[in-house]
Formats: structure tokens, sequence, C-alpha cells
């Protein structure tokens, strides 16, 4: 999948994550969706345990800081949310995309914009704590083919940059991150999307 | 089975797809009804996770998208949605009936007619995208052997037709898209099938 | 099982059909039966997956024909229906019974009488077509040893009749046809059953 | 577990079966109890998937047929129903035991006491036909060596019974039945347990 | 864990019961607690299949004999009940701590205090009757090294204890029953425990 | 994950553990939040069955001791109670973590500080003993490779910590208890953490 013919910050839930796969590294894309309903959580895009676990923790994650975001509470049972990752061909799986899934989500309830050229890769813990993950070196050279600009990591990745060879950060911005709320300064603009939905 | 003798658009939510097997391309067929329910969708055809994730995909994003379809959003839950693939001895897999999905749903509850001699395979997103799937040479010969004369795909696949003999595409116009509502507006006539359903 | 000493048709819901299995052809019996309930469907002789679905599949086609059927849709929620396949301890699979659990839903829900020395086989769909199935001599020769007289076949399936040598299909006379209704008006007496529950 | 010290007619629901394991034929016993409830069965002992079955085609028949027996449906949904086999820590399975279960149910419902010294073995169907089972000589020699003196068969297994030499048979009274309701005009006594619960 | 600083009949529920494992015998706790509820029963301590049963089969008993226990029908749908074995890195599987089980129960809903130094093995029927259960010698073995001084057992396997050299016997008394209600009258004490719940 | 960086006694419900991996010793952090709900319980962090179990355990015993806490048992049915164990990549079982979950509970729900350099092993039981757990000599190298100070284990292994060079336990003080109620007394201090929540 292209990012340029993918990625589109008009509408609220699409982010863009870093995988790592058997055969290297790769972009991937988290969509999320509100409809009308009780508070069910769906979640598709051939997942494994884990990653649907993630799900579960940004999920809590927000509605435990509900008030932060400007959200009232009563939104999480009137509406079900829908989290899809593309490419259902491909078994998907480990705690990697919790900081994507987490921002996809804010992005939604809030009805902001997500960052152009943004990608990252992080674990989410409960309480708000972002997590080391692996597979940097070749998350990063995907991310570069994808023409992805800036990058969020876990503060203790910023070991697994340093031993990159420099030519292949070039262009590069990254930004290190402990908890869950840098992640989103960073990721969310201010900015509503285009015909936002009126929670 | 027989395309002529079974493909019939005088109802609706019967769509003609193109499924890649280890012995070869095929057609298949999608079929859909409603029936007075609570919202419930059912899916049969021995069908494997990733393709019944494309079917919950599919009634997602018509969801979402209710108005757009001229669609009064009770509908959805006042009635119960069964999908079904035929040829039950065969199990299937795979993202690439996702458009077939949904152009069968969007006839099923607008009641429009499919039109006749047109096949489709493509993945479908969340958010209403296409992406490209695989097997397209043998989809295409599938088709032809079915005497389909239209096809649509997702523009990705454009460069996958270019690899293919010029003479095995006689007779066979294609329709590249990006997004869901492209294959909507090529697959669905205006025209209600005969004695329509009145939801 | 003698089909002598099984086969009844003052009782609604029994149909005779015929199964491919690895030591040949034999023939089988669907049972039905209606409780007061709340539209609950039990299917019980130890069936895989396939099996289950044509189950489903026509309960599916029966309510979204009621009215056809004279039959008041509000029946569908006020009793619970339990198919049954004899003979416990074979494990029974396959799309081919479709057309006997349609036949035998419809006389219980209709409390008509079912056509005495009838056998069947094939799959059904959603939409109330007959697809062929396999193992056609093998099911001929069982059907023939069992007494049957009149046997109905997807019209597809005429071909492999012709490919019988004349003389195993003596006395026996087939009936080819395309859709789910053609079936019903063969298979249904517009007599009713002794004693018919008046639903 | 011996029969003497098990059996027990003073209450309700307790009957004898025949089974047949690898190691030749024993006997078993099905309980059956009542409990103020929603209409729940409850099934214990081991039991495979199509000893399952087989108690929900007995509860099933009673169901359907709880006139004939006296009995005011609403029972069904203010009672649980539990069965249980003795001796959990072998697996059990098979339809064998279906008449075996029918009569347990119908003693627990109509709290009619179950003959002394009997024992039985048959498959049942939705419809109340008994059906052949396997094992017939080793059954029979278990029987006896359990001090059985009545047994209840299909009339199909007659055939097995003259296949036995007339020595292994002495002191054993045979029923033959077509119909789950000549086992139960056998196998119950018009007579109630001690202390009858008024359902 | 060790006898002394783990029994306490100072609470309701916990019982000694024994065990039989692949590297010979050994004892095991029962506990059972109450909690305002609905009547759900929860079982924890990684049990297989035939145990989990087992306490299935307790619960029925209770409340199909609650009169007999004193015990006012209605306090079963007023409270959960959880029952443990601990030591949860041991799988646990088997029918014979039906007894332990049952005991455990009983003392839970009386509040009545359970004797010490006693120990039981046994499984249980549906309708109260005790079963005699394997591994009689490993598991006197394991009474004894646990300062155990009195053992109920199921009738029938008093002939195992009978093939037991007589000082491996020394020192402890045993308790032979056929009845559950004879289980309950040697290990329930009249008194309560300290604090009894009021249910 | 560094313990400096994640440790944060500012929240409730953040416990440190200690767990024994086929690679040695490791220190892990149990975190739990409470969202308004029904009483439901949710598990992440990629647990095992037994791991679950604990969960369920302390959460009982935390309802069946609610008084002892100064807890109003009302909030059990108004909140939903989420236990996360971080690192989502790695697979974790055993009973091991059972005190460190009882604790991060009732730190969660009295909102009461947990000690710092603070860590912990044990299986718990229903009725809150505390019992022995295996893998001691590694998990206290890792505790102190981690930096902690005070380890809480059961008084029955002691045994295992006498068996240790007194080098590798210079600078740890040890707490060896028989009951949950230890357990706590030790870990959470009177102090209740910054903007307490008030259930
Ligand atoms: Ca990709
Ligand atoms: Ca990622
Ligand atoms: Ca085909
Ligand atoms: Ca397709
Ligand atoms: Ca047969
Ligand atoms: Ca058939
Ligand atoms: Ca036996
Ligand atoms: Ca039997
Ligand atoms: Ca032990
Ligand atoms: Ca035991
Ligand atoms: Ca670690
Ligand atoms: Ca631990």
């Amino acid at each position: 999948v292209n990012l340029n013919s993918y990625e589109n910050n008009e509408v609220a839930g699409v982010v863009t994550g870093l995988a790592w796969t058997s055969v290297g590294g790769d972009i991937l894309f988290i969509e999320s969706t509100l409809s009308k309903g009780k508070g069910n959580l769906n979640i598709t895009g051939n997942l494994g345990k884990v990653m649907k676990e993630s799900a579960t923790l940004a999920m809590e994650y927000i509605k435990a800081n509900a008030e932060d975001f400007g959200l009232d509470s009563e939104v999480f049972s009137k509406y079900n949310v829908h989290i899809h990752v593309p490419e259902g061909a491909t078994p998907k799986d480990g705690p990697s995309a919790g900081i994507t899934m987490l921002t996809s989500l804010v992005s939604l309830f809030s009805q902001r914009k997500v960052k152009r050229n943004l990608a990252m890769t992080g674990e989410i813990t409960l309480r708000g704590r972002v997590l080391p993950v692996g597979g940097i070196k070749e998350k990063i050279l995907a991310a570069k083919r994808a023409k992805i600009k800036e990058i969020i990591l876990c503060e203790e990745n910023e070991r697994d940059i340093k031993e990159i060879k420099e030519e292949y950060l070039k262009g590069l911005t990254f930004h290190y991150v402990k908890d869950m709320s840098e992640v989103l300064d960073i990721a969310l603009l201010k900015q509503k999307v285009a015909k936002p939905k009126d929670l």
C-alpha cells in the first residue's frame, strides 16, 4: 500500500505505524470509526491476541482519562468503536502498535487531525507509559522508503537509533517519549478534521 | 456453477466476484438477504476468519455512511443480514471479496439492481479505500471463461493487467478504482430490482 | 436403518436424503420438530460446520419467503426448531443435504405431507437456487437398494445420470430442478399430515 | 459400581443402561434431577458430543409430547434439568444411551418408578423412533454379570441376539421395540416414587 | 503446603482431600467462599473438566437437598460461590475430590465447622451416592505424612485398605460410607465457625 | 523496562513483582485501573490461565473482605477493573504474582500509596493464605539488579533465602508472611496517592 495514496488526514482516526515482519520493516495503518451503539469494541485485520490487547489498553486509557481529552464519558456507552488494520491477508501481532492505536482512537473521539508524514511505534501500558519495542532499524528503513518525515519512539529506543548509520537517518526527525500524553501532543493537531462528527 | 444459470439481477444482493484458488482462478457469487430481526450479521459458506472480517468491514462502512446511500440508520437495528457464498464444500478465505461483499450489501439495503456481466475483486478498508489483491492473471482468465464483460479492480492492480497478453484481455473492460464509492457508482444501477422491499 | 420401518409421511418434517460416504452411497433422514420457544435453531446428529450452515440457509430461506408458504412470520419467533439427522455415531458433513433440510422445514411449518418413496440431494443457496453435488452414482445405487422410486436432483447433475448404465436406473424417476420452489412443488403434497399442529 | 448397591427405584430418574467399551460391555447408570430454574439443561459425566446430543434429543422429545405424559408444558421453563452419568474418570460417548436417558427424564418429570432389574440400550431419534446399536453381545454378557433380568432393545437388534449362544441368554427376558413409547410402557411403573415431587 | 500451617477450622469451607499424582499421593485443600451475587459458580486452581464437573454435582446436590441442610433455597440465587484448590502451578483432574468439595460447600452454606485432622477421597453422584476411587494406598501414605487422624472412604474402597500392611495404618481411623449424608455427619461439627455469616 | 523510569507511587495500583523465566529472574509490574461499569474484570498482558486465576482470586478476596479495607461493597458493581502486566510480547503464567496482584487491587480500591523500592512474589489462596513459590534465587538476583530494597515472601520460602550466599543478600530486607493481611500491612502506606479517586 502506497503512503501517499492512502494517508489522508482529512478524516479522523487514520494513523501510520511501523511494523517488523520476518521479511523486514513495513509501514502499517490503523483506522478507526464510530457508529451508534452500546460501547462495543470491534477489532479486525487478522490480528493476534497481543495486538488485540493493545487495542483494549488504548481504549481503557482513553476512558480513564476522558476529562483530559475534553470528552464526556457518556460517549463511550453510546458508540461502538471499530479498529481495523488493513491488508487482511497478513497476520499481525505484537505490542508495538500500541501508541498508533491510541493516537487513532484519540483522533477519532476528539475529531482532531493527525499530523502528516508522521509514523510511530511503541508499546503502551494501562497507566499511559510508553515502552520500547524491537526491530527499530528495519522499521526506520521502511519509514524512509515510505517518505515519512517524523517518527515517535520510546525514550529507551534512542539507543537503537544511535546504532544506525547517520546517512540512513537523514531527513528524519525523531521524538522520544515516556508517556502517552507526549505522543498525543506531537501527533494530533489542534485543528479538527473536515466535517467533524458532533459526538 | 454456471454464470448464466446463476446470475440474476432481478434480485438485490447477488454479485459476482473473482477468487484465486490453488487450482487457478474462479468466479464466486455473494448473496445477501434481510430478515426482520435485531441487527445481527450471519455469514455462511465455509468462510475463513479474514473473509468474515471483510463482511464485518463492509457492514460497518455502510452503517457509517448510511446517509450517503439514502438509508435511515434505524434499518440496521430492525433487520438481520445474512451473507452467503455458495459452494459450501469449498473452504474460502482472504480479503479479496471485500468489494464484492460491499456491493452486495448496498444493493440489498438500497434494493438497486447490480449491473450484469460484471465481476470484481479487491480488499476494502474501514475508511472505504480499495486495496490491491493477488492472483489477478488467474482471476481474469476465469472471468473470461465465465463470459464476464466488465471488471472492477483497485488502481494499484493496473500494473498486473499490463503484464497480461493483450489477446487474453479482448472483450473485457476494466474499471480501476481507489475508493468504495467508485465501485458502487459502477456496479449499481439506479433502477430498483423487481418487487423491491420497502425497508 | 431400514426405509420402510423408518419412513412415515404421517408426521411432518421427515424427509429422505442421499449421502456419499467413504464406503459408498447411503440414504439418510432429516427430522425436524417445533416446540414453543423464542426462535432458536437447534441442530443435532454429529454434523459438521458445512451441514449446519445448510440448516441455517434453509431456515433463512423460509423466513425470507414466509408469505409464499402461507406462513405468518410471527411463527418464527414463537417456536424453536430442532433439526436432527439420525445415526449419531456417524459424523456427517457437506452441503448436499440442503434441499432435504429445506423440504423438512417447509413440511414442518406447513404441516404438509412429504411424498413417499422420494429421495433428494442438492446444495441450496440463500436465494433459493439448487446447486449440483458430487457422488451421484453411489447415491443412486443406495437409493435403489432402499426401494426409492423418485429422486430430485439439480439440473446440472443430469449429466452425471447420463453416465450411469440404464439398467441401474430402471424403476427410478428423476426430477431435475433449478430452484427450491420446484423441489417443494414435487416433494410436498397438498394434504396435511395426520393431526396437524395449528401454529 | 455394584448394581445392587446402586440401583434404587425409590427415587425418580435413575435408570440402568448398557455400554460397550474397548475392554468389553459394562452397565452404566443415568441419573437426573430437577431444581428450580429457567429451563436449562446441564449434562455431566465426562460425556462426548454425541452422548450430549442424545440428552438434547430426549429432552426435546419430552417437550414435544408433554401432553401424552400428562405434563403441563410450563414445567419445562420453571425447572433446570441435570443429567449425570457416574464414573467421571471414564470418558463416554456414542448414541446408545438414548433410550436410557429418555426413560430417566420421563421418570423424573412424571415421578414414576423405574422397573427394577431392567437395562436397556438404543439410539433415539427426534421423532421417537428407536434405532439399533452395536456391541450387543458384550452388553448382554455385562447385563448378566450385573444380575439384570430384563433388557429393552431395538427390534432391528433382534438379529444380534439370535447369534448369541442360548446358554448366555438364560434368565434374561428381551423386549424388542420400535418406538420410544414402547420403551416407556415397559420401563416405567404406574406407581409413583416415595415422596414424589409435586411439580 | 504444610497441613498445620494451613488447616484452620475457624473458617467455613476449608476441607482436606487426598489426591493421587504421578509422583505419589498428596493432600490437597478445597476452599470455598460466598459473595453477594446472582448464583454463579466460579472454580479455580487449574482444574480439569472432570474435577469441574464434580463441583457442579456437589452444588446441584446441595440445591436439591436444601431443606435437609436447613437452607432457604433463595440463598442460591443471592450469592456467588467460588471454589478454589490451592497450588495453582499443578494441573488437577479426576472425580475423587467430589466428597471433599461437597463437604466444603455444605460447611460454607451452613457455616458449620469441619472436623480437624480429617481427610477424605471419593467420587459423588447426582443422587448423593459415594463411589470408590483409585490410588488408595498412595493417598493413605500421604495422609499419614501430613498427620491426618481420620479418613472417609467409600465402602467399596474397604477392600483396598485391607491390602495395606497394618503398620502403615496405625493411628488412622477409617469411616466407610455409601451416601453423602454419612460423609457430612462425620465431617461437619454441629458448632458454627467463629463469626458465622448470616446468610 | 527500567524500574526507576517506571515505578511511580504517585498513582494507585502499580506494584512490582518478581518473575522466574527460562532465562533467569526478572522484575515485572502489575498495573490496575478502575472505570465506571458493571463490575467486569478485564485482564491483559498475554497471561496464561493460572495467572488469570490469580487475578480472580485476588478480586474475590477483596470482595469477601471489603469491610476490613473500609470499602463499601457497592463499589464492586459500579466499576470495571482492568489488570495489566506490561511487556505484552512475553507470555506470562504461574501463580507467583498472586500477592502482587492483590496488593495492586487493594491500592486501587483504597487509593493508598504502594511502598517504594519494594518487590514481592507469592501464591495466594481464596482464604488469604500466602503459599511458597519457586525460582527464589533467580528472583532475588533480579531484584538486586533493579535496585529493590525490600522483598515480601511466604514464610515457607525463608528456607530458600538461607541457601543463598550472604553477599547476594546485602542491602535487602526480607519480610516473611503467612497471610495476605500481612502483605498489605507492609506494602501499602496509610497515605493516599496524589489526586485520589473518590469511589
Ligand atoms: Ca505493506
Ligand atoms: Ca507500530
Ligand atoms: Ca466454482
Ligand atoms: Ca472476489
Ligand atoms: Ca445408514
Ligand atoms: Ca442429501
Ligand atoms: Ca463400570
Ligand atoms: Ca446404554
Ligand atoms: Ca502438595
Ligand atoms: Ca480428594
Ligand atoms: Ca523485563
Ligand atoms: Ca511475582
